[in-house]
């Protein structure tokens, strides 16, 4: 517990014993692999997360980067962390083997950054949108394209960037406006503005490589005239080498609350001389290409406020263990010494809101890394396209719900800190900090609402919705003798949901933007039921093993993990009753008031 | 709009329509006042606000004030600030004429204070905490103590701080440590440190009196034997000057998340030297003089929560109006131009929440300061005892509600804002990381809720509770014809909190610590049922005007004031459902979570 990261018996628990981790390795994509060979991935991304990463979260959040004659300074532990982690391949942890990969299943590289985003997620970010630039480039690029980037960018030499967001397209990308002329020679130049880009600019590598969005001329207006290009701040030459700067210009860095560590840069492209871009598979499909990459990375942002709320849950509960202060109800004599604040209910209750939700959560982000998984290397046609539609309608949640409970758990953990929750001497108020920009990035809570109303539950006739509807009766069956109570409870609330579900499709055909107007609701109203079958399931584990003869520990453990099934049910699925009367009644205040009435 | 602080038209209609406050001109205490003096009082607040608070919110924060030689260092725009408040008077508003207060209602006084609460909290702090600890010398104090001190911090010549909490004192002030020896003249020799002294030291001003709690030699342990002292920074000579150093050794400034521009003092008494303290009032009475300062202090907590939430609430309502992006649901032109983001229903609702929860809130710490003043004032015994009744009940939730949903207020802020929310270049994220502290200091939610359900619902045989109860129930008789749902829904809220209110009550005689371990959700639970009052009785007085001839602007204010009570009770009271049903059913999972198995 001594480092305030991830307790290791419950990511062992959720990766073995919940998601059979173990099967994967009878797919031939994992042959390689085994239980010993995940188990010594994650010993190293653990020590990496303690000795590279969490020695510097505090510095990195303290001493942020900052504009030193026009290039960006930071701390000098962020290279030495992101090289720690390139050098032991993590960047291309789940690549294909022959482009240089580990091949390990997502599920174990899901783990691997829990652990590196749980002790210092603004460092983690460079690599890690590394992994995903490359990913578009091993998907989607050319042979060539592959093989001049795949290799420094897995080796930690060149870094990567996402190049979405413009001033006056954040959450609209189909008002992108940068744009890509062509050059004659099958190369394109670039020129317009991006801002809030990660990583956008350092001094951590010799080159960076933007994965951007721009419009080729001529191209059609909206999301179908948006091309997808690699624009690397230095040309590359053919043996690999970085040659003259190519025209990408830092415009200045943002000052963000938290997550400060990472760079966001705005960044000009050609407006001082050409920009060379290069443009990746078909022109006018960088958007659907961006999507395939933003799934993954919806659901790293549910991984990312999972892990840090999972930080900040571990360090107020050591605090709240060794904190002395106050007396019990009853207790009237003052010279009788205090007790550890951990001894007060409502601390328990603040704790055990933290466990349920950071454990339900983790189930929930390595529960859609199993999938993927699942979709890509499951032995039939109909595994695989049942686990592409659980994802499809697991990923907004996943997205979502993580990081908007994750900050009420660690506002929790502040809580129990107190006055020293507040203080910048302590952990937990960088965690809050930081946090709060997964409601934000990749899509805000507004936009993953819509994105599980609109689209994910009416797509191909309501298929991604029955999926999860009867993956969750599924556990309800597998749980009814059992846990019989939280069974029923969750029995109900699908049956519930498929009414509210019902309810709404038929007011979407007849009113589309009323119908949509509660979509947050919906979000969270699906959430909870999911995490709630989430908890069944481990439940369900933990009577299991509760029924041999566990050691004292894991009886300890199992018997935790049945309490915090136990706080879900009561205290949080309950709240989904009055959110299925406000969705079916269509309320409709908000949508109604006047512009002139606030 | 264009300050972004409170909207004026609202706080006319709290102020005049709601609560009456032009009644209190016939009570004796305020003869001299009127509608007119009143508002001048608050034009005065809003121009000091504007002019002098506003200016270097922004700054204050990034400029936070630090040591260097031993001395704290701050920019001068925060002298300068709490100058033009004490030149006008605000220290002493409310303060008795003959001490050379403007002797104004709490209401008033309070109105004022949201205006400099709402522009830049830290700086408002110095002179605040002044007029608290003047407070307790006016009241407790000798003739000779309030002559000596009042009149220097009245005028902004000293200034003031509450120094209760210690390192191992924070919530348990039973276990306070600081020492006061008597020096054998009638003075004190005080030794001890204590920690998070708001404006412990500075160098705004010549002196600093610290109201300081100590236990004097051989008194008794725990409450009984805890003293209140004045302890000033420098030895005050009987011509009002300062001298010499009175041996209050600064230890060091907490690095706070927010609220950065009020220092936090540790501070150590008599280490290197004698300490000279005089008790105020009664020996061993500290504890009880210092809850009578709380008690404002807290409705002061309630306010500021109140008036930071107000100010997000006002800047993303502009951003909203002004911000162009993204098209509504079934526009499929990319060619048309994106809509302000006021237009879409997921930003209305979210703005909504704010003005439900920014104006409730308003309504409920002035209704507060309204009942000090009958308190104190109202020309019954009768009156004036049900308004100490109602005072005691509202006063946990006033201190704890505005601090929650307010920060789910300015979350929803930021939420509009996007990634500018979460930059520091807007103003936004800064009252998110300055309001949490609301949730923490003057005594935490966990400590209001016990006070809510372990003192103040049983106390005087459930006096207050019932005084609570009619109240509402008023409000619903007069509601039952114009707003039947609402005044429906309203009395069977109450009788609902009836019946939880007495099963806890039962409970707490068997087994009170079981019963008082959900003490946060009866807060939560009780709090919204009467911020739905306050929205009755504000949804009451606009359907009346609007029964008038309103003018265009005003039909509009009073439909937005009909539309944020259909919000409250369309979207937030249902919440208490299921909160009464884990409350009656004793919920006891985290009651009965072994220490070992988190």
């Amino acid at each position: 517990m001594a480092n305030n990261l991830i307790n290791p018996r419950d990511l062992d628990f959720l990766l073995y014993e919940v998601l059979d981790l173990e099967a994967l390795c009878a797919r031939p994509r994992f042959a390689e692999h085994s239980r010993e060979t995940f188990d010594a991935v994650l010993d190293t991304a653990r020590g990496i997360a303690e000795e590279h990463l969490l020695t510097h979260r505090k510095k990195n959040d303290s001493e942020e980067p900052r504009v030193v004659d026009g290039k960006v300074v930071m701390i000098p532990e962020v290279k030495a962390a992101v090289q720690a982690i390139a050098d032991a391949g993590f960047i291309a942890a789940t690549k294909d083997a022959a482009h240089g990969g580990m091949q390990l299943p997502h599920t174990v590289g899901g783990a691997a950054l829990a652990w590196f985003d749980s002790a210092n997620q603004a460092t983690t970010s460079y690599p890690m949108l590394t992994a995903g630039a490359a990913d578009l480039i091993a998907k989607f690029g050319s042979d060539a394209q592959r093989a001049k980037f795949l290799p420094p960018m897995f080796e930690g030499k060149f870094l990567g960037t996402m190049a979405l967001t413009e001033p006056d397209a954040g959450s609209s990308l189909s008002d992108v406006r940068t744009k890509a002329a062509p050059a004659g020679d099958g190369t394109y130049r670039i020129t317009g503005t991006k801002i809030w880009i990660s990583g956008g600019d350092h001094e951590l590598t010799e080159n960076i490589i933007h994965l951007l969005l721009a419009r080729i001329d001529g191209a059609p207006e909206g999301v179908k005239g948006i091309s997808l290009f690699v624009v690397p701040k230095r040309i590359v030459h053919d043996d690999g080498s970085s040659g003259a700067l190519n025209n990408v210009q830092l415009g200045g860095i943002i000052h963000k609350m938290g997550w400060r560590g990472t760079t966001s840069a705005l960044l000009n492209f050609g407006e001082h001389g050409p920009c060379e871009g290069y443009l990746v598979g078909e022109a006018n499909k960088g958007l659907a290409y961006m999507f395939r990459m933003m799934n993954d990375a919806r659901i790293s942002v549910g991984r990312s406020a999972t892990s840090m709320a999972y930080s900040a849950y571990q360090y107020s509960l050591e605090y709240a263990r060794q904190r002395k202060q106050g007396r019990l109800p009853g207790e009237k004599d003052p010279l009788r010494p205090p007790v550890a604040i951990i001894e007060h209910a409502d601390i328990r209750r603040m704790l055990l809101h933290q466990k349920a939700t950071v454990e339900g959560a983790l189930c929930l982000v390595l529960g859609c890394a199993r999938l993927m998984d699942d979709e890509e290397t499951a032995a039939t046609p109909e595994e695989r396209e049942r686990a592409r539609l659980l994802l499809e309608a697991l990923t907004p949640i996943a997205k979502t719900w993580p990081s908007i409970a994750g900050q009420d758990a660690i506002s929790n953990a502040m809580q129990i800190l107190g006055g020293y929750g507040y203080a910048r001497e302590y952990d937990v108020e960088q965690l809050y900090r930081d946090n709060r920009l997964n409601q934000i990035h990749e899509g805000t809570n507004g936009i993953q609402s819509l994105d599980l109303l609109g689209r994910k539950v009416v797509m191909e006739k309501g298929a991604a919705y029955k999926a999860l509807a009867g993956a969750i009766l599924a556990s309800v069956a597998d749980a009814a003798t059992a846990l019989p109570e939280h069974a029923a409870a969750l029995k109900a609330a699908v049956d519930e949901l498929n009414i509210t579900t019902l309810t709404l499709g038929k007011a979407m055909m007849a009113e589309p933007a009323r119908a949509l107007a509660n979509a947050n609701v919906y979000l969270d109203c699906t959430s909870r039921i999911v995490i709630s079958w989430l908890w069944l399931r481990q439940a369900m584990v933990a009577t299991r093993a509760l029924a041999g003869s566990p050691s004292e520990s894991d009886r300890l453990f199992y018997g935790g993990k049945l309490r915090a099934a136990q706080y879900y049910f009561a205290w949080e699925l309950p709240q989904t009753g009055p959110m299925h009367t406000l969705l079916r009644s269509l309320e409709s205040t908000p949508y109604e008031m006047a512009v002139d009435q606030f």
